[in-house]
């Protein structure tokens, strides 16, 4: 009898999430010990602390070693996975940015291993957190909240996102999923994107990255979609935060490190930035006494706006549809492109 | 030389707003007079209490005798405008909701007096204001404040509103503008509608008033967009609120006496109801000890969120097609049924 391969869930999902990826993959082993998984804080928590008795994490090293798919890395043994995992040829990531993870860990010299993202699951998520982001403080959120702990009615006019301008960096499908939502609600979209050859629906005007200025001086909201490459690193600036009209309102859903955090924290107090609101910040969490924490008009979300209580679901529908896709040795979707980083 | 008739620009907005409306109206006489007009607190404020001495006063007060038209109520002297202004036959109201207004001041009873109202002005505002209500409790916004403030990143997961059914009564240019944005992010609407002969875009059912338990056992969110009329007020009450799914939240952006509001308080305290976003309470404003204030997941606007700042504007455009229609006799633009109440 021939031992089938294996495919190893190396982070919490629900019970019947790994009986729908049994019944579609017959010809493997899915091996699914939700007594050696951290359990999760949060729905679609991949992020919990494990804890093993020394025979427990014996017993799962060795299931590292058979599993020929992982669905989600394992960081709890992430230096020592290139050894552990002899047979490893592919994981399925539970985030859509995970290039500089892969870089990071060194597993993009691993040439025979292949990666794939969760890319598209948090579009949606993210794109309502952009909008509540904007209507925050657009409403003056905060001044309602002020007047009604007071108990003070007093009227007052608010501002619409009807007719403003939105620049986006990265329309990828975050950014694309944003655009719609502004878009949508009457507000003018602007964007850059590495390929701006082909048009962008609801996207008005498109910038190539060296023309990113332009872009700038035009956003009442600039909301940062790009993946964390080398490129994008550090890419808003002072200098970027200056070229903004004033009291313009940052946005970033990408990754802490594409914005210089110090330069951020500046613009807020002076007022050159109107708000800030951060899903990622550099690094995560911010230590206890980072200025970022009570930096005037400043929201922070501790990386949870992609979360959705339903994104397990979400990827294992890509997983199995991959899982098909890798049997009959067809191109896998959302494949990370090691070298380009997303 | 024969006299022309009268427009008496009776709230505060802007001197070119008023230049347009005298370009645009030649065969009238504008009458504009800054110094004697309430002075607006905010951007398009036009309930701002006036301040005259007796003699610009008593000016005021002839004006009122010689104008044919009037651009907005005159709160100061409602209760007797019937006595002053002799010659009036129109007033274009500032606000969309002026039904119950012209009841009470017996204006009704006028029949040479004809009404129009800012109907389609506060669509877009009340649209984002609904979105921001939705996500506000959908993201849990204020846990998210909380634990910015006290330097806390714990990652969690957000529900979403994609997949959510968003519950509208009052179909009108408010209602289906809140339902466009709504469906632009995935949710799907239902409504209810005194007229359900036509279908209504991305509105997935429509039911007549008298199946509003049907539409409420659906909702996860339920807005109140409907006119204030004798057949709507008091239609959230107790029963009603029960009729929720557990949990449900609650906007209202029609008139507070839609809503019995002891008992939106008993839900928000039971937990029957999962949050209210209310722009309008009853009465406005609320006593200071009106348990209102403080009931737990209650946001409170101060009846602001449909004051854009650029509302006089398209107030404006539309007060000057109608001075075109009433000099050709044509129908006038959001002409206020005064039996139907708006």
């Amino acid at each position: 009898m021939t031992e089938r391969p294996a495919i190893l869930i190396s982070s919490y999902i629900a019970p019947e999430l790994a009986e729908r990826i049994r019944a579609a993959a017959p010809a493997y082993e899915v091996i699914y010990r939700e007594d050696l998984l951290a359990k999760p804080r949060y729905a679609a928590d991949h992020n919990a602390p494990v804890t093993r008795t020394p025979a427990q994490e014996a017993e799962w090293r060795q299931l590292l070693g058979r599993a020929e798919i992982f669905f989600d890395f394992d960081f709890h043994n992430a230096q020592e996975l290139p050894e552990l995992a002899g047979r490893l040829r592919w994981i399925q990531g539970t985030s859509a940015g995970i290039g500089q993870l892969v870089k990071r860990l060194g597993y993009a010299e691993r040439t025979d291993w292949r990666f794939t993202t969760a890319s598209g699951v948090h579009a949606g998520p993210l794109a309502e957190f952009a909008l509540l982001a904007m209507l925050y403080f657009t409403k003056d959120l905060p001044g309602l909240q002020a007047a009604q702990t007071a108990r003070r009615w007093q009227r007052l006019a608010m501002d619409q996102l009807a007719g403003q301008t939105l620049a986006i960096v990265g329309l990828g499908k975050i950014g694309r999923s944003i655009a719609a939502a502004g878009s949508a609600l009457g507000m003018r979209i602007i964007g850059t994107r590495r390929d701006v050859s082909q048009p962008v629906t609801g996207v008005a005007a498109l910038y190539p990255p060296d023309e990113l200025p332009t872009l700038l001086r035009q956003a009442n909201f600039l909301v940062l979609a790009c993946p964390h490459t080398a490129e994008t690193e550090g890419l808003i600036g002072a200098a970027e935060l200056a070229q903004l009209p004033r009291g313009a309102v940052l946005i970033n859903v990408a990754r802490g490190a594409v914005v210089d955090q110090p330069a951020l924290v500046a613009a807020l107090h002076s007022g050159q930035l109107g708000g800030a609101a951060l899903d990622v910040t550099d690094p995560e969490p911010p230590p206890q006494d980072d200025p970022i924490w009570a930096a005037p008009n400043v929201l922070i979300s501790p990386h949870s706006a992609s979360t959705a209580v339903t994104e397990n679901e979400r990827i294992v529908t890509i997983f199995i549809e991959n899982l098909r896709r890798w049997q009959a040795g067809e191109p896998l979707l959302n494949e990370l492109d090691v070298e380009r980083g997303y």
